[in-house]
């Protein structure tokens, strides 16, 4: 029986959310949120959980259900199994939704570092998610790895993202001038069931194909074949990490604010906005939990940022996420959160069990000055400093909270990302925007295929040339 | 002869600043600058250049001079020639301004993933930047790497940095179990010249060790050893660095605000900060560029980011810095940045030659979807999305800016790195703060000593274990 099917397991894995520096009474009436303000937020979340049911389906919130796909899960499986052994490298071409996935998981599950280890010791192949279009990094990418050798995944939701079709171009032509027609058994596709321009390739290519289930928007995706085909090709337990976002989902429907760890941060989040605070640092005391951090940039971001209201309201608002690390932006940032302008929450994350222990040994004889760290490990140290830091802000009057993994593994992982995708649902709700559209990228996607040269935009295309010419250019 | 002797080729690599959609004109009246405000700035400008000029020099921003010191160029190039071919790896342990700056460097002037390639392909070391004490990242790190062919280096400035020297004493140990006492020839250290407990150590156990000049904080070091030890022992060409920083101290003495790049952008942002646009989003479109942007951070956050003026005004100012990728991040963040809250300005950093093209092949017959991007180049598209983004930004009221480098090389790169120093040198005379302390740490690190049990903070561990027994904890 696998681990995650006992229940005792399963609750020793909880991720607990620590919101006591949260309130106004740690940090200062001006600062904080109040028990009464909390209370007033239960009405609009049980609104809010009855919106979230009634949507959620394969017609319109699916990325809901993705825990429980059984089906995608064996096919993925049985793809793995199919290329075990089979290649050294795997390359993703992916990019925002496509790629921030895979590279937080890659990063939370794998050995950090693995991939410099000799393939005996690896035992499995390295990953690497191409999330760019800079030439000095794709093109020595690709001088690296033997085409013989590697798979290529290409994720695209749409089938059309210019970054990732530019880049297919290229590793299609890589892979055919070694390997000629067999190029088509080296490239898997991930998109949409039916549109796009990938789909009608890949299927008349015969590429090995994944679907992106209709209603799962790119930054809602890492539980789809996008997150999960890279993840089990490397050895990652992805009915571990499915099994913890299913776990996550009964933690967040539940309807008491203060039972609900996804609810209870949206709508603290939400309380701090009006007062100000209005950045939303996430601070992983954890390496591997980093990226995490950074896939949650965009499902933040992209989801509450939005000019309009769902009222029809123009509103222009969104908290900015901001990427910390601990103890490492300590050095770094802290001095501004500490004494900047109050503008901030920070979100640690806290590890309470690392795999290493890393003990410090003794100091020698005559070496007074660093003597006390001797005895102590690094996981303790790590979480030292957190503490610290956690103490140090809340005196400053400065709001902060932190999720609890007990541990990092599939499980906590799969339990993360749910919970905070929840977070984002919820606190979408309580912002009154679409979290599930993002009408401000298109002008600046327009304006590229224009100057590119594209058909149909050709007009758009003189007009971006004579309002440039207009405005003489200012430079230093 | 060097290159970079040559007046026209060093000319032709100075970095142009674009501020043209930071102005009212393109922005808008309330989002952007006008010139009668930088008419404004003129003055200020020249009474703080008298400030940086009486305070240059050894004793005080000693940062100012480092492009210019001949002696330790050659004992650290000496020191390069001396282990050429010893070491297989290079293993630095830092933190906060004893690592961004390496790493920045390291991104920047090394191909892109080449610490994968073989030893016979690299023909140089291995660099690893190990800048945080998490034991699952330092554990494995050590565990992947043999001691016979790995120089470890350490730097902390104060000689004390407590994540520093843990993982010293790690390090240390676990070469002397392999090498004895010749483990010290395989440690570096490079910290004050005179006091502190890695100062002591190093003396007295035989390391090479290289001095940071007492008057250069930790922020302002990247062109001293620290940075230029490491950069060396993997071929980067420090002299052209240097170069390129004193090219820079030329273009940012200038007294008049629209021929100084430095004070122009020191200008632009100071007067954008009380228009509520208080987030400094730094954004290159070159991979190579990007950690440059992260040591960015530091250096405008801990410099700028303060509880008291320089007129011993409680102010709580502070700019805060950001760091975005194009075109990755368009793909994250640009939603947030077109529709959210006016509060940001964006600072892009552009490369108009890449080291590839990148070509991409025509599509193949049918895939008309496509067909647009075959003949264009990767160097092309990151450009143009680049331009469609600034465009779009500007049309949408959203002040941007950018750097526009020749090409990425050690020349561009010192000359960026000094210009970004002078920058915030200058904004902080507009500011009114003192760019060179950090008092907000303070807290958060005696705290950790208390906890960590270290002899002299006994009071305060007792004070703060009282005062977190006294607070339920809230926790979901």
């Amino acid at each position: 029986m696998p681990r995650y099917e006992d229940a005792e397991w399963r609750d020793s894995m909880r991720i607990r959310f620590d919101y006591t520096n949260m309130l106004a009474d740690a940090v200062g009436k001006n600062r904080g949120t109040t028990e009464d303000e909390l209370d007033q937020m239960e009405f609009r979340l049980s609104a809010g959980l009855d919106v979230l049911r009634r949507r959620r389906g394969p017609k319109d919130l699916a990325w809901m259900d993705l825990p429980y796909q059984q089906e995608t899960v064996e096919e993925v499986l049985a793809y793995a199994r199919e290329v075990d052994g089979v290649f050294d490298d795997i390359l993703v071409l992916g990019i925002g939704g496509s790629a921030l996935g895979v590279t937080a998981l890659k990063t939370a599950l794998l050995p950090l570092g693995s991939d410099y280890l000799s393939p005996e010791r690896r035992r499995r192949p390295r990953l690497f998610v191409l999330d760019n279009v800079d030439p000095d990094w794709v093109m020595p990418t690709l001088q690296m790895l033997d085409p013989e050798r590697t798979l290529c995944i290409v994720i695209t939701k749409s089938g059309n993202t210019v970054e990732t079709m530019a880049q297919f171009l290229i590793a299609r032509a890589w892979l055919r001038e070694k390997l000629g027609d067999a190029a088509a058994c080296h490239l898997v596709a991930i998109t949409d069931p039916a549109r796009g321009a990938l789909r009608e390739i890949a299927e008349r290519e015969g590429y090995r194909t994944f679907a992106i289930p209709p209603g799962v928007g790119g930054r809602f995706s890492v539980l789809s074949p996008v997150g999960l085909v890279p993840a089990a090709l490397v050895g990652i337990d992805i009915r571990e990490l499915l099994a913890g976002a299913a776990y996550a989902d009964q933690l967040c429907s539940v309807r008491a604010l203060r039972r609900n760890p996804a609810a209870m941060n949206a709508a603290l989040q939400h309380l701090a906005y009006p007062r100000g605070q209005r950045i939303s640092v996430m601070m992983p005391y954890s390496q591997h939990l980093r990226d995490i951090a950074d896939w949650f940039r965009q499902l933040w971001a992209e989801s509450l940022g939005k000019q309009m209201s769902t009222l029809g309201k123009r509103v222009n608002l969104g908290p900015t996420p901001v990427l910390a690390l601990g103890t490492t932006d300590q050095h770094s940032q802290i001095q501004l959160y500490m004494e900047g302008p109050p503008d901030k929450i920070i979100n640690f994350v806290a590890v309470e069990r690392f795999a290493e222990e890393g003990p410090i040994p003794a100091a020698d004889p005559g070496e007074e000055e660093i003597a006390y760290l001797g005895g102590h490990t690094l996981a303790e140290l790590i979480n030292v400093e957190r503490e610290a830091t956690a103490i140090a802000l809340t005196k400053a009057g400065r709001p902060n909270c932190t999720h609890i993994f007990p541990e990092v593994n599939a499980f906590t992982v799969g339990q993360f990302l749910y919970m905070l995708e929840m977070q984002t649902a919820i606190a979408a709700l309580f912002f009154a925007v679409d979290a599930y559209d993002q009408p401000g990228v298109e002008a600046g996607k327009n304006a590229a295929y224009a100057l590119l040269g594209r058909p149909g935009y050709e007009e758009q295309a003189v007009e971006i040339r004579s309002a440039e010419a207009a405005r003489p250019r200012k430079i230093v």
